[in-house]
């Protein structure tokens, strides 16, 4: 009896377990792959996926938005009153983090940041009439990527609180981002006591006016290379600012003695010097910048905004700006701080994964092995990481490199396309909020963005350019 | 006829060439190692090597010194003046890096130096007349390591300069190093112009001053944990300190803003701004102040100090504290700036090599993949130099630890015993200085300590211990 397969067969298996057992019988060496049909096996969408990457005009327009991407170059020009930056906000009218939402769905935090922003306004006297006067629309809520704008967690934006200003001489787009509170009992993790609020006043007062000097002084701050620099010192930009928070004060410190109070530079270097996250709300609004000057490019499947409120994740991709994908957020496999667990957490939050979407945070892992190391795993763990994310992006960053891979690239330009293709969601750091307003942090981790954003962004974008599908 | 080997043999050919051709004939399976004979084929001191390595009692006397090297806890508890901390300094006297030297053996940096110092001070009106008083024994000096201080390249410490004063408050022991001055045309290199002068007085005048009130509101740094740090964010604290610099910044700019007027701290921000390699000294004076903690263990091989004084090479070991043994100073192979190559290079110099000594710098070399980047070399270059160093240490640092090795800890306390039996010295990172004097920095590079000193150590270790060998 012939069998068969002949003996000497070498046979690669897609990821399809119900011929091993065959194989296994006729002898056969056979290598299993993880694969997975392309969209989690809907039909429509892989096959959607696989005429747009066919599709070389796609190929062009994500190389120019990933030039344009990449070739941003973030200067730091100053420091302004949120009011006078976006003139939406002159009204009862606050930012938050994410795609659109309303009260009704609001998570936790997000609540408790709102109530505590609509205090600090003084728009209401007491928490239990903010949260009345927001559930009526009495007080409104827009998305912070709506007005060129991101903010950490619940990335609440209002009138009065001081926004960094990133702007491209280039092309002379903007982009702003709010002050770092540090970690504890905080606004973005939904706190709003009344040290939350007295931390806030002083940060929209002395800091404000401290940095505004320093930074008029200054006359702009290169941002490119000293986030460059930073990754080169074990910082993603996203949960580790170490390095860029340290690099910066070393930068805006001669400019602080020269301009303020002894008392008042103290208390800045006080608050700089205690607080390992400041860079990272610089670091947002660079990325922002970045991303921003990747929108809008015909026919393009490059991300543009990953952001989180909370309830929704949401993504843009270039070709189709302006409009969200969202999915349900998924809740953070993380480590929690002692007494508490998963069941606490709030699901993912915050406009922080503009880092990811321009490149660094989880995509560049490979940079920061503490991260990993915090959540258990090793500094393999962090290589593969990166090169994993590097098969779903369009290309490298020129200046954002990563030692431990030989001064590759950081992966830049999440092509949606490949996302799908893969299975492979993009890799975001993050910090973990309590599910309740007003507890704060309760850990950190490393989350997916959600496939069936990308899945509806693909098949959007193909029905686009090839009709319906 | 049967083979002389049986076909199926497989060979581990250690390191002799001479075999090879009649095993390949054979046909047999070779692995060769790079396998070389202790001492470099010395068969006393081979033997040497030997039996202090099969003696407990070595053993146990390297773990007591390890485990009080790395015991160590350096706090930075203020800063003086030369003068008033090392009593020899009273007189015409200065303090040199590197094992003891005549002034006709002194090489052009230290030359140099020596002269910028006797300007510095006043006891001498120009470069000539300095250069006859040393020539005559009129200026004295002696090497810094027997003063409890070290100093980077030639290393000079003057009675008026400041110097930084680390105590480890368990044991009261204290270690002593200069300021950092920068990088291009510095004393430390043997430049001694006007410029180089002017910028010694202001350190010795406002840095120093503002310094000294800060850390006295400080009321002590510790450093150990800063350091640690530093070694997660891309520093071996040897080469690189640019991270350190930052996290120093960070925790003194408080107290420098409340105890200086502004514009002496702006004046002392520009300089920590601009200078990456500021905390160097610093990281000098808490290995300083650890290798002397393991130093007098009797029978004990750790290496305690490794210094070079432009034309020796030094090392001591514990076991027989305070002897000196010595090589030529070998020539750097490293990266030369524009326009300088290997034939316009000094020997190797300075009392940095202390921080090898602790298990930092070459030792830690995995810790920064820049350092290898610089001079041509990989990641994994990076990588397998910490795992070779390993090898000739007797330990690892409990806090000390390196990301890209899944936080293994630093290699720690160099065994002379295990250098000489594997024939190989431990990596050094360098600066590298013209062979003349008042030219200053060249290059910068990776070197080894020379074999010869080692085979020394363990030579008179061992007929301390065995009578004549």
């Amino acid at each position: 009896m012939t069998p068969a397969l002949p003996e000497s067969l070498q046979i690669i298996n897609l990821g399809i377990p119900t011929f091993l057992p065959g194989l296994a019988l006729a002898g056969s060496r056979v290598t299993t792959t993880a694969w997975k049909p392309p969209a989690r096996g809907d039909a429509a969408i892989g096959w959607a996926a696989a005429r747009l990457t066919a599709d070389t005009a796609v190929d062009q327009a994500n190389t120019l938005a990933l030039s344009r991407l990449t070739a941003s170059r973030p200067v730091l020009i100053g420091t302004a009153r949120a009011a006078t930056l976006i003139p939406a906000l002159s009204e009862r009218r606050l930012l938050h983090a994410g795609p659109p939402l309303d009260w009704k769905r609001a998570a936790g935090p997000v609540r408790g940041a709102l109530i505590g922003a609509a205090l600090l306004e003084g728009w209401a006297p007491d928490p239990a009439s903010a949260a009345a006067a927001l559930a009526a629309g009495d007080i409104a809520f827009e998305p912070c990527h709506h007005h060129g704008a991101v903010g950490p967690m619940a990335g609440i934006i209002s009138p009065s609180m001081p926004l960094w200003i990133v702007k491209d001489p280039a092309t002379g787009r903007q982009a702003y981002c709010n002050y770092n509170e540090g970690l504890g009992k905080v606004l973005r993790f939904g706190a709003h006591s009344p040290e939350v609020l007295a931390r806030l006043n002083w940060m929209g007062g002395e800091l404000f006016e401290t940095l505004r000097r320093a930074l008029d002084q200054l006359g702009g701050l290169e941002l490119r290379p000293l986030m460059a620099r930073a990754l080169q010192m074990g910082d993603e930009l996203h949960n580790r600012n170490a390095a860029a928070t340290g690099l910066f004060t070393r930068q805006i410190a001669p400019a602080v003695a020269r301009s303020a109070s002894a008392a008042s530079a103290a208390a800045v270097f006080d608050f700089l010097g205690a607080n390992d996250h400041f860079f990272l709300n610089l670091s947002m609004a660079a990325c922002k910048l970045a991303c921003d000057s990747a929108r809008g490019v015909e026919g393009s499947s490059i991300c543009t905004a990953m952001a989180r409120n909370g309830s929704d994740f949401g993504i843009q991709v270039s070709g189709l700006d302006g409009i969200w994908f969202t999915a349900p957020a998924p809740v953070v496999d993380g480590l929690f701080f002692a007494g508490y667990g998963p069941a606490d957490a709030a699901p993912d939050l915050g406009d922080s994964a503009i880092t990811e979407t321009a490149g660094l945070g989880g995509i560049s892992l490979a940079a920061a092995p503490s991260i990993v190391r915090f959540v258990g795993g090793t500094s393999a763990l962090a290589l593969a990481t990166t090169r994993r994310m590097a098969a779903i992006c369009a290309g490298e960053h020129p200046e954002f490199t990563i030692p431990a891979l030989d001064f590759q690239g950081s992966p830049a330009g999440i092509d949606a396309r490949r996302v799908v293709d893969l299975n492979r969601p993009p890799v975001i750091n993050t910090g973990i909020a309590h599910r309740e307003a007003g507890i704060g942090q309760i850990g950190a981790g490393i989350t997916a963005a959600p496939l069936a954003c990308f899945e509806q962004a693909i098949s959007q974008l193909a029905s686009q350019r090839f009709g319906v599908i």
